[in-house]
């Protein structure tokens, strides 16, 4: 069995069948600011998605799950600037997105997933989105950047990846993109993030798959503890590699779930390293512990400590703070065989071992914490359960982001 | 029966038969900051506690909880500087303190509540405190703000308080002092707070008191999110005032409890609007939940939200972040039916309405959030559950105080 998994250029368009656009419609002031994406397959695809867990949700959501529910889709549309999130009319306007977009594509309103991202609480006007649509479908190729880069909203960096890997001997593509930055706290969902393959599986195993990765993935990333309103993960699949269908576990689908995941991990990594603010990407590995949900609370309890955050912005090795969110994790952790190093690409030093300090030299440690990915290693002793999560620093940057983001 | 509550000079040395005083050991580097605080009764005193639920425990509450099994203690002795937290000895230096504590005072060690405050994971030198005792002792007298002083850590401001009250016609005093300022997200417990009162009460409805108090109190503050390994709150009560000991439920003891959460409240209110870095003091209201324990859910997570707390540095109106929070506190609520107002010394002003937001003048808005103490008013309509939470903006300052608080 060949499970090479290769990287490729062109994002959502890698895989076969897939074109992608994005443009300015003037949803933002910005005229420099690309603030509508679509992304399109030309021919039927299934799809599956996850939601933000969140009890305030966005519009979008509420009529792409409605979409959804025949687990088929053709188009994306999304846009940024504006959540159409607690608005009167949010259903209405994101109804009227999807019929905008079925009829210039000449497809059913119900293929369309729609997405929205920006501020809460806002009236979204149809008009910039109506009178962009022509362009944007005109427009439509290998531009999955263009649409990377129009779901953007304090995101500096715009996020894509795609791979190659192989299915019953058949070669498939798959890509994503995705927006973070702030409000990032997944929890059974996570941020926008739109992904595409040209492998044939099913519309259930495609879900399964996708509802069993984001639990080790976005459900792993935090930038500030807050979850927000519009989050959602959308796959389609549209089968044009050829390759003989998955409709169930075995060999092509675990094939599958490491092409995916490589996807995944890529973009939770691009999300918490552009966390609004961040200077550093955080990686908390929890290794040792009883069980797999033990290492998952710690990790997550670590990189959400804004103590830790802080400390890490500082090139401070104060792992008292990482002791002390393992402690209030709410895990049932013997703290007293907790051992923590850092590592980066500048060396590893062992700062803590039995819950207690090791002598280790500043000098060393700082030089390791000034690097740009940092990791956290957190042993419990106790078992092999393990987990990794993802974060990033807390810095004025944040602050000041988010401080006056909306004028 | 008379429950007026009257304030009066004096924090913890304002209650008949205490003493208190801080002075310069030496822990710490800078010679113009008090570093150890002592507080003592002159006649025997019953004695409560509550304690952080962090697993990772400093030694001092170890050593604390077993001089407190007999619902006794004479003294509190206290260090800021470094928290005495996963260190190899630490519960044996926290012994000697209270050795030393009593040797000094002529009291068994055993009556001695020993606390420290600072940076977790470096071994406590026990040459400074035990040099500077004698002194700490000599200067024993109505010196509640140098004890205050003494256990500041970023603390900016001293936190003290007493108050009047009476029981069975007789005036009882109440008074503490407290540190808090970062790593402040009480759990069952909380930061540092030392109270006093000569009202007499038997340990049994002391500890009843306060565990019943600290649940809308304490437990209602958060700075950070990061729950402390040292947090505590201890209260000595001496019988000087000689009231009819309160043993039992009644008028005495809602008399008693309403002085107390007099005392706490005010001590909530300071830890909050000195957190680090703070510029604003936020409380969230929260009423018409359907029970308290929806509306406490609902009022932490608002002011825990990072996004939030940016928002309100900023003084930017940002209400969609309010319901955001709302959304993922985890509490059953019916998010169309959330109405929120902004209100401060400057004026009041409703964001939203049933979910939605509704027309308002931002320059009005601006004014109110700009004010130093900023109340978030939430409405859920949905029954008669209400509750309070303190909290404070997210800042550059607190930034920078955390980026390298070590060195």
């Amino acid at each position: 069995m060949n499970t090479t998994v290769n990287s490729i250029p062109g994002g959502v368009c890698a895989a076969r069948g897939f074109s992608a656009n994005g443009i300015h419609c003037g949803i933002r002031k910005n005229r420099t600011k690309r603030d509508l994406s679509l992304i399109v397959s030309e021919t039927a695809a299934h799809a599956a998605a996850v939601y933000t867990t969140n009890l305030v949700k966005g519009a979008p959501l509420t009529v792409t799950k409605r979409h959804l529910t025949d687990g088929q889709a053709r188009a994306i549309i999304c846009n940024s600037g504006n959540a159409n999130t607690c608005n009167a009319n949010g259903v209405e306007v994101a109804e009227e997105m999807s019929t905008l977009v079925g009829k210039a594509l000449g497809i059913p309103a119900e293929d369309v997933v729609v997405a929205s991202t920006g501020v809460i609480g806002q009236p979204l006007d149809i008009a910039p989105i109506a009178a962009g649509i022509p362009a944007l479908v005109e427009g439509l190729g290998d531009h999955s950047d263009y649409a990377a880069e129009g779901i953007m909203t304090t995101d500096t960096k715009k996020k894509e990846i795609a791979v190659t890997f192989t299915v019953g001997g058949v070669e498939c593509r798959i890509g994503g993109i995705a927006k973070g930055s702030g409000m990032i706290h997944p929890n059974m969902a996570t941020m926008l993030v739109f992904i595409t393959t040209d492998c044939a599986i099913s519309a259930g195993m495609l879900q399964k798959a996708l509802s069993t990765d984001i639990q080790s993935t976005f459900n792993m990333v935090s930038v500030d503890g807050d979850t927000s309103t519009n989050d959602m993960v959308t796959v389609l699949a549209n089968g044009m590699a050829g390759n003989r269908e998955i409709t169930g576990e075995g060999e092509d689908f675990t094939a599958f779930m490491k092409a995916l995941n490589t996807v995944t991990v890529f973009l939770c990594r691009a999300i918490a390293g552009d966390g609004e603010g961040a200077t550093k990407l955080i990686e908390c590995t929890v290794a040792g512990a009883a069980d797999e949900a033990t290492a998952k609370r710690v990790a997550k309890s670590v990189i959400c400590s804004s103590l830790t955050k802080a400390a890490m912005f500082g090139a401070d090795a104060n792992w008292g703070r990482v002791l002390c969110a393992i402690g209030y994790s709410g895990a049932d952790v013997d703290v007293n065989r907790v051992d923590v190093a850092f590592s980066s690409p500048a060396g590893r030093i062992e700062v803590c071992r039995g819950g207690a300090g090791v002598d280790f030299s500043e000098e060393i440690a700082k030089k390791i914490l000034l690097e740009h990915e940092i990791v956290i290693e957190i042993r419990l002793n106790s078992g092999d359960g393990q987990a990794v999560a993802w974060g990033c620093d807390l810095t004025y940057e944040y602050v000041k982001i988010n401080g006056d983001y909306r004028t």
